[in-house]
């Protein structure tokens, strides 16, 4: 098995400046500790607790930044797409497009992603199990696109909050698709925060390291060099000084999980 | 309080020649009972479970129905929108543009149907407290429309099941907005036949009754002459047959809620 | 069916003097407005949130005030039992025998219970689905005691939350035992308090009306003539003085429910 | 940190050859692979799922085979008890009481445990948040008693499902005891096969290892020389035969967790 990748960035574009910083920043970290990282950032946030809450700098700012950011610092970028229309568009200045979790059912959505030919990274609903995740996949693949990542990100567990279940990795993998862990929106506290959502970062390593045990394809992982002022997803941001630890952790992990496959020894 | 409202018909728009006689059918059925009725059908199931579930007539062909509808029965026409190009044109042909539940936060979808000036439905997503719906018809009220309603349709109670929760109710009216509950939904299960979503329509009287007795707007039922050869949502629609006596039923129960109106007795 | 019956008093014996004050009121209130009361307390506060929680009267003290309430005023007094061992010795003062909800499905308190021929009303624990009650209501049957109820109290819903599924009322009354709906402990927080179990009595009308339009046997409410200053459960119970309107309000659509009952027309 | 202990044993006590034989199995494995262990096993269940199921050898036969554990193979032995009544005598014969999940906050029961002397071992109820843990250890050592462990053994999650929340081991820890993960016990499907619990082993190494990676004191692992033939627990019991290359596994992960301790790095 490949080692862990990751996927990080700040939840989202803020500024040109700040994006190529965040880059620069994430290029160095993940160089020099030997991981692969794909560049995460939102150009629009669709679907915002509230209606005053900041979405970001939009479709045609952001893709000549998503377009330096690949020129300039050699990585991947993911974004996330809201609308089909918007599929074609966006796959020619990014690598990798994202489907929201409440949008993972959306049949147009999907198809028009996958017939981009992009890779294709799907959240799984917040509402779904994660066997249901078996004929997301198949909307994609059936459209021709075998380049589709699979994602979790909590499960609705009550009212404004979410619970990670790690029986749903393996699970995931019988897809066949590669499975990544997001780390920071499984601690959000969905609408916690009245006309935010809140969350709780220090649980971020925890289940973090649960998951990575368990020898996934990658880790998604919010990081801001100022959470505390960040428009959007702050409470469970990582701060961008806490990550180099935090991946080195992870990679440890990592190591001892891809020698120890769970599928060959005691799962499946 | 105004008395009980329905919204009724088949889950999907199945051919022009289905959709007539339901129609007339419900006609029929609510004037004899003197209940007010809004036509409820789906151009495109836009979110089915599997790739391979029928999606209806598709916007063209429904158009030129919802109109002969409203023309020949004189009855309101409800259908939901999924992208937010969909929502001028529809609004033409429909009163109510109904937003599903997984799309309840999409910002753009909201303040597009909300600038046509149509009645806007929006169901409660399954990983919403009922609480956050305040900033969800906030969005379509700031976008210059009063005329929205807010649908309790079951929140995400473990794997394949959802639960109402009553309180629920009472919550999502302090938004000034009516209340409609969704009884047929609401006894979904989703995912819960591997490739489509189950449910268990002997509990649609229970939750439509418990529901009507607290007060509220209306209420939601998919109904069909013959659920079992549906193309969608058979194990929860109502058979047609069933409407008339569940009808009866909630109107008592409606008249009696109205006549003790929870708020100015012992709640709030 | 038999009209709506009553389980009403203080969550704890507090004293003699406070027993029988309460019982008084309740017995004056019920006569008038005609509805069955069997009046609750408990002597032993067995399972608080914390250690110094005030825990009642206990076993020795309480047995002869049951006994002075049932003749005083002729009121049936329920009590829970929480080991084997109390249950011979209670059931001589009681007339029903209540296993709490935790521990619903311990075998040698659900016999112990039986064994005394008293009626037995098992509160359905917060963990169980309600079918699951068909076997708990079997422990006793088996034992030689028809004389069972089940009562619904609300199931886990997240951490620190209850829901309260109607669906499950008709699904226990499958076991053929009489339905309660437990109004005050549906609308608990459970250790939401920190060192003690919150709540929000404003959802008591609510839910118990929900419950009664169901076609239930009973209702159980606890009541305090100061709810601010009881030793347990104030959050949830119902003020004194708001208990006949709210008794109005149930029997009203009790009448309603009991003329049409659920199995008879649509459900079943 | 003190490398991983193991409790394990099979559900029950079937039988004094069969325990014997299990516990010299136990014996072997564990030193051999030089992890410590507890032995486990109930000589009652006293919460079946239905009043048919097996219930064990009794207190009075437990406990003279308990001190042959003891003896024969210097293991130390735990079981559960039931009732307060209990405690003294089974302290006696074992070296750590264990309180049953549901019974996790009957404050009779707690306070009995702790006064024997004995190491506690509580599991969190199905129906508790982890924070609620902090009121049922001061419990027991408010009773003098500070050789309490706590154990997380799932979450109620909609009906007859468990989840396990990875974040509860850490927020168990931060009340000083010693946590413990059931691994067996975290995949069962309670009353999930109409008269007995079901449970899907697969998941096991999957949960323990998660587990394990975080730094916890111990796992307990049902275990069993033939659980398709045992009288309780089958579904989730692992094979005695998986149990060497599951504990190897687990203590990989758990050198690599005690090297790098989530509290001195990123948590806290």
């Amino acid at each position: 098995d490949a080692p862990l990748s990751l996927i990080a960035g700040p939840c989202v574009l803020e500024s040109r400046a700040h994006a190529l910083e965040m880059a620069a920043a994430l290029k160095e970290i993940t160089s020099e500790l030997g991981i692969g990282c794909v560049y995460k950032t939102s150009f629009d946030k669709a679907n915002r607790t509230s209606r005053t809450g900041a979405r970001g700098l939009g479709l045609d700012h952001a893709l000549p930044i998503f377009a330096e950011i690949r020129e300039a610092f050699g990585l991947p970028v993911l974004t996330d797409v809201h609308e089909s229309a918007q599929c074609a568009e966006v796959a020619k200045a990014v690598d990798v497009l994202q489907i929201p979790a409440f949008l993972c059912r959306q049949t147009d959505l999907l198809v028009a992603a996958a017939e981009t030919g992009a890779a294709v990274n799907v959240k799984k609903g917040q509402f779904l199990a994660p066997w249901d995740m078996t004929n997301v996949v198949e909307k994609i693949t059936s459209a021709g696109n075998d380049r589709v990542m699979v994602t979790e990100r909590g499960v609705s567990f009550g009212y404004n909050t979410l619970v990670s279940d790690m029986r749903a990795l393996p699970v995931l993998a019988k897809t066949g698709a590669p499975v990544i862990f997001d780390a920071t929106h499984s601690v959000q506290q969905p609408g916690g925060q009245g006309t935010a959502s809140g969350g709780d970062r220090r649980f971020v390593p925890v289940l973090a390291r649960a998951a990575v045990s368990l020898g996934i394809a990658g880790v998604f992982i919010e990081t801001h060099d100022s959470p505390e002022t960040a428009p959007s997803d702050g409470p469970n941001m990582v701060p961008l000084k806490d990550l180099p630890a935090l991946l080195k952790d992870l990679m440890a992990f990592d190591q001892l999980a891809k020698s120890r496959p769970l599928d060959a020894s005691t799962f499946g």
